[in-house]
């Protein structure tokens, strides 16, 4: 691992694949369960060739994740400069230099940069929660990683359907009470969604967390694959999350390209 | 139960609740899971005032279970005479005709005949596919019980949305696959998403029905139920689907009003 300056309160965690480490802060950002399954869920393209875009991108967890699952260059798009900062430092971290440019930038404006229908595959893991009424009292960083600060949901449909070509992939990780809101506007941005995943927090309870997967261009018809439900008992995940998190470290690899 | 005439094929089923009986044949109606999941589905509303309407009705399966959780009385809407003729059957079989009323007719035309935003329900199992092109080797009721001939989707979603009240509601069972183009045509029509269900044949596998319910001039936000697995091994209904069909009798009176 390279040297990397910590700023203060952040600190260096085990991504729990691979050899793969990450800075993060609780203070300003640490990465949830929300970009573990969406970094597994995408379908991703395997060459050197392929080109993926990570949208809101925070401290860069999701391109860390999908650099042990392809050769494709991958690009991270983060508004936050404090965020954009580290996330940066995690690519030094990592010596993924090569394969991982961090973009400090709004990405309502990036198509300008990146060029329009190149991408192979959009991920995103937008804020959930519409712009709240009255004070934010929050941490400003953390208000727009949850909330609709910087960018709405159709300002995030909008870039992907912008920078990914005509049958690539836009994954997207949210919130089930957004469904039909998310579905809606993905279709109406020619963002046809195909595949999706709900996680439930425990059997018999309702669903906290969605997957969806759209293809640009692509003919209307979706599979609902079967739910995941995080916790088996009490206390301890399902097989599923236990091999992900405690399992054999390359357990990232075993999915494929779609 | 009052004496009713059958037709060749026809055949008298116990409907598994309360004294319920359902008269059905195999060559041209039988009712299915998708019927007694949609008709403990709906929330209904109680009173003797309540308005209920049922479209595409079939052999009137629907309105028969929905009769042992409410006094609402209950239209039924069938294009098909002969299924429709069942239908009517169904209600003198189990003297049901001062709370049922069967009307053989056509969706898109009923309103003119029950009046627009009247109702407090709409409950639908339309036809689940779009009509297949070239021969349909297919007797003709299952056809239209099973293909969009009488009806696309969206005559059903219009003709609910006519028929209920602001603030009522439309529960509809159909394929998962049609997922995108239910919220989306539900939405078009004001008719606002706002529970769903799925169900898996079994754990690991994807759905293959999904249930919705929608509120008129409802505004945007869904939840998901938790899903349904309809077996719990190789043989066995889960316990909910056990206690569905072969357990006590009342089972279904236990939903409430929503």
């Amino acid at each position: 691992m390279d040297k990397v300056p910590l700023q203060p309160s952040e600190r260096i965690d085990d991504l729990l694949t691979n050899d793969i480490q990450i800075i993060q802060s609780d203070e300003v950002f640490s990465f949830s369960m929300d970009a573990v399954l969406l970094g597994r869920f995408s379908y991703v393209p395997l060459s050197a060739k392929g080109r993926i875009v990570d949208l809101c991108t925070g401290n860069g967890v999701i391109p860390l994740l999908l650099s042990t699952r392809t050769k494709a260059s991958i690009v991270g798009v983060e508004i936050q400069e404090r965020l954009a900062d580290m996330a940066k430092r995690n690519v030094q971290l990592n010596q993924l230099d090569t394969q991982i440019q961090m973009i400090h930038g709004d990405l309502k404006e990036v198509h300008k940069q990146l060029g329009q229908g190149t991408f192979d595959l959009v991920t995103v893991n937008p804020p959930y929660l519409p712009v709240p009424n009255g004070e934010q009292n929050m941490n400003e960083h953390f208000a727009a990683a949850r909330h609709e600060v910087f960018c709405t949901l159709e300002d995030v449909v909008r870039t992907s359907s912008r920078l990914v070509r005509s049958g690539g992939k836009v994954a997207m990780v949210h919130r089930p009470h957004r469904l039909v809101d998310i579905m809606c506007t993905l279709r109406a941005y020619k963002l046809e969604p195909k595949r999706i995943r709900f996680v439930h927090p425990r059997a018999g309870e309702e669903a906290n967390m969605v997957l969806i997967e759209a293809l640009k261009d692509g003919k209307p018809e979706i599979r609902t694959l079967p739910p995941l439900i995080v916790y088996k008992n009490a206390t301890d995940y399902c097989d599923e999350l236990m091999e992900i998190y405690y399992g054999k470290r390359n357990a990232l690899l075993s999915s494929s390209e779609g």
